[in-house]
């Protein structure tokens, strides 16, 4: 597993609250995996990256659809908020890189690709928020950007339980490998 | 000037500090013209964007021309340090865009394109430091990505007069429009 870094997406508090309205379903759920893959990581020495979404408090940056919804409820994921922080466990520390985007794709307008490329990072490990959407658009942009991707099953979590399994075949399909949490506890923990 | 904004680029201490490893020297003469082609925006309604270099203490994301400088010295632009604001007269309004940037040209890596994009934004008039690196990169960028752009000839500032001057004329070369500080404020107040 050399050259490889974690990246946790979109582990905050708008997208873990079932009173936000960016809830998550399973979010939830894969809180204990996503803390077990990122205390792994840090143990074995390997790089972790946290890529969250943010927005500015006028919401001039909110996805066009999504921008009613910021605009009705008050707005979400605010620069500096709460709904904005990850669960005190998953919290950055002072040596890992924060990547804020506004989109999807952890690459769309943001600097992760310079970020990683400084590392020597070739190989990304994905886990977090939400399969179909931010999971899937990073994994697409970096296999287009010539990364190895390897996305942890039960450490990333959709809204529904169909959404989930659909969209780990199609990234299979693509090229993605998938783990488990377990999986790549061993693998960190043996290498 | 429909659709226009006022970019203004890299105003930040560790900029205009003589004591700074990044010091401009014609930084303090442009100010006091930034501060009038500013408060004549504001005063016209013209949306302004704040462009601003900033780096992660540890220096991941540090220009590699720049790393050696940026560990020898301790740290230069580093995010919520004195070094990385504005003076006063400049800080941003809370309704205002901040771009924050990790290399010469504000689009790169960032989110500029689509926030312009969102405000309608077809024409941005550029002001800031310094004319040869990142008052040019953006311009470049900016004409590549088909706004009309407008430089400020005396709201911009580089080390030498002579460098000022001829990046001045290459950019006349590519279709950028160069208007005298006082020119702005004009059309700006006619408009």
């Amino acid at each position: 597993m050399k050259q490889t870094a974690l990246v946790m997406v979109d582990m905050q508090r708008d997208f873990l609250q079932p009173s936000s309205p960016l809830f998550v379903a399973q979010g939830p759920d894969v809180l204990a995996n996503v803390v077990r893959a990122l205390e792994a990581a840090r143990a074995a020495g390997m790089p972790v990256v946290h890529v969250v979404r943010r927005h500015r408090s006028t919401g001039i940056d909110v996805d066009m659809c999504r921008k009613e919804l910021f605009e009705r409820t008050g707005g979400f994921l605010v620069t500096d908020s709460l709904g904005a922080e990850a669960p005190g466990a998953l919290r950055p520390l002072d040596s890992e890189v924060v990547i804020a985007k506004t989109r999807w794709s952890g690459f769309f307008a943001t600097d992760l690709d310079l970020v990683l490329r400084r590392m020597e990072v070739r190989h990304i490990v994905l886990m977090g928020l939400q399969t179909p959407n931010c999971i899937r658009a990073t994994a697409v942009d970096a296999l287009s950007l010539d990364y190895a991707v390897t996305v942890l099953s039960d450490a990333t979590g959709s809204q529904t339980v169909d959404v989930q399994q659909s969209n780990l075949e199609d990234m299979t399909a693509m090229g993605v490998q998938i783990l488990t949490t377990q999986q790549f506890v061993d693998l960190v923990r043996d290498t």
